[in-house]
């Protein structure tokens, strides 16, 4: 398609301009960028009143009008992020490693800009601003593909960080927004291999879906979460509790709450009634296995499903089990390699739970609640990565960089 | 297909094991299978000579028939790579980085093993037993599909290594080979996601295309090869025609073999009659531009086709330019992002062109031919990636491993 070859052959060529500029030149766009944000606030709500109507009219649902709406404080927030990305550190041109080889070639491993983003997403228009901020301060050239239903907000957003760029003689196209939203263009744009180095789909389970069956672009895969926490028979009761109700209940819509419990048969007795007072009190429907559900008289049947469900609701499946193994079984055929977490006070469980569940972040005592770039300390994240490839989860800057090897030699040949 | 989900099944259960092994384990497994290769040569051989005799009445190349032949030499340079790859260090279990937070979480970041591999390759026995060598050493499983016209070979090569990790007590789902060489069972590997972290395919362009369209699975492209090298203003001439005869002919069927040369016009008048002679020596086609065809009389015309061409053959496409720019420029719109090198004494120039080329191997003054694990000291490689996403260039054991965080807390909860 020529629209989006247009727009690849754009980004490429603001990449080569990306990659050259200084921490300090990509810095002060970030920041000329919030402040046009704040400037062009108007513009951009009067775009987003024009989404949010349609999208009323067409009766979205609460939840996600509430995500798509935008308010003052909401851009402020937005150009807030674009300054805190200016703050972190730049990763772009660390010698990773570096070695001389006995022919005398000096090898350095330096870390260097992916090159081009591709950034699918659904209607949350602060993830425009976002997702620019974090590509741009690695030095990469990203194109945006958000959501029909806020299609004004992003263009207004967009528009605003093009042209406080442009001022700043930096490339607009270092940031571009696909504005065609017939779906055909979306598949072709996941097939913009010779232009895009990775696609990053932000949202549900069917958009990542669609995105891995068709992208011929490398995907890095995000965000679908069904994590566990494993009540051990040596675990502390009174830490459980607040952990399992910090888990499954602050905030029930993302992937790094807790979907499912498992409890070491030993304990299950002396804890789950007491568990269960609390689920109940924060209305949480339990489903459990027939020894959960003669523990706790109201929980409702789990089926196989259940265990292989991300309710990202008020809803938590439950089964008993008799042993760290069995738990690390269920768990490693059940999870989405998120986040999953052991409570107890034995060490060589904790070990063995460590070392055998497959996930990205592994927990002993603690929320699954914590798997986060800010609260892992990066600063920010572009999403979590539950696949195995270049990054596991939380994304920070770091990981929208690749590297490259710098080889100087003085005429070596090889024999 | 049930034949691949069974295959995919007994690959995660052996993944589980393996990921438990000690290097020591690891290691006397992989002697076990070495000296198994030399005992079973025999049965080997008898599988080879199957292949070849079909292969030759089937009328395939002298060139493929060559990759095809096993002999007791081969067989015991393939028994020698396992044992050396033994003697690599293990990359599983290193603590890549580790962090407190504020709130007493102790994260540690963790190799791990990438899981279960898929590797796709060509008529080429040995990579049977490199393959699973390098995948088994990082603790991982992997399920091989080889080229038909090897299958006797393969099949025998896979069932002395299994035998031999059996007789050591480790899994022999180790490794598997697809025995069924129906296109359709290699489309829908292609697509065994559930079970399959990271595919690779080893081959020409063809099959890595076939690969990137069809898999769901991530992929790490391996191998093209279009390097290029250029011969700056500043160029020393008597280092630059012993590294360009290198990189071009010293070996002229691998990826990192120089396919296309530009030369500053300055010294072009120079340079390229001494160069025209010692290709000409060598045998190798020249293609050039009007400037170059104007001082080398026998070039062939060169036309735009040329200089996306990897030949892998006597053949140099040949350009001038008039600045490290318009070679920066030319390079990054046609090679492969494997490996181009400048040839100069001009410090700025080199850094301008390491800089600005965008491959996995960038050389000042050395042949393109050192983009490998062994000159690069890895010990082995698996292959040569040309994508940016998880590992660039060479790589060896380490890019075939994963990582974990794990997070050790104390009853922390998320505010």
């Amino acid at each position: 398609m020529e629209y989006l070859d247009n727009l690849g052959q754009k980004a490429v060529a603001a990449k080569y301009v990306l990659q050259k500029l200084t921490t300090e030149e990509k810095n002060r766009a970030l920041r000329a960028a919030a402040a046009a944000l704040t400037d062009g606030a108007e513009r951009i709500l009067e775009a987003n009143r024009q989404d949010y109507g349609t999208a009323e009219a067409n009766g979205m649902s609460a939840g996600l009008l509430d995500r798509l709406k935008l308010t003052a404080q909401r851009i402020h927030s937005m150009a807030e992020g674009l300054r805190q990305i200016a703050e972190l550190e730049d990763p772009v041109g660390t010698v990773m490693e570096s070695f001389k080889r006995p022919n005398g070639l000096q090898i350095d491993k330096v870390r260097v800009p992916m090159g081009v983003i591709g950034i699918i997403y659904e209607a949350r228009p602060n993830v425009t601003a976002d997702a620019f901020g974090l590509c741009f301060k690695a030095g990469n050239a990203v194109i945006l593909k958000g959501g029909r239903d806020a299609a004004c907000s992003n263009a207004a957003i967009t528009q605003v960080i093009r042209e406080a760029l442009a001022a700043q003689d930096i490339p607009a196209d270092a940031v571009q927004l696909i504005e065609d939203n017939d779906r055909a263009v979306t598949t072709a744009f996941m097939k913009l291999k010779q232009y895009v180095d990775v696609l990053i789909p932000r949202g549900g389970a069917g958009l990542i879906r669609a995105v891995v069956e068709n992208s011929t672009i490398p995907v890095i895969e995000t965000g679908t979460g069904n994590c566990h926490i494993y009540v051990d028979e040596d675990a502390d009761l009174d830490k459980a509790v607040p952990i399992i109700i910090n888990a499954k209940t602050q905030r029930i819509g993302v992937c790094n709450a807790c979907e499912s419990l498992l409890i070491h048969e030993k304990i299950a007795e002396k804890f789950l009634p007491v568990l269960g007072d609390a689920l109940r009190e924060k209305k949480v429907e339990m489903r459990g296995d027939e020894s959960v559900r003669g523990l706790i008289p109201d929980a409702l049947e789990a089926t196989q499903e259940d265990y292989g469900t991300e309710y990202l609701d008020y809803i938590l499946s439950m089964k008993t089990v008799s042993s760290v193994e069995e738990a690390i079984v269920h768990i490693n055929r059940y999870n989405t390699k998120h986040s999953d977490a052991i409570l107890t006070e034995n060490e060589e469980h904790a070990e063995r739970f460590l070392q055998g569940v497959d996930s990205a972040c592994v927990y002993v005592n603690a929320s699954t609640r914590f798997t986060d770039g800010f609260e892992f300390g990066f600063g920010a994240e572009i999403g979590i990565s539950t696949q195995k490839l270049h990054a596991r989860g939380p994304m920070g800057l770091k990981e929208l960089t690749a590297y490259k090897y710098l080889i100087r030699g003085n005429g070596q040949i090889r024999e």
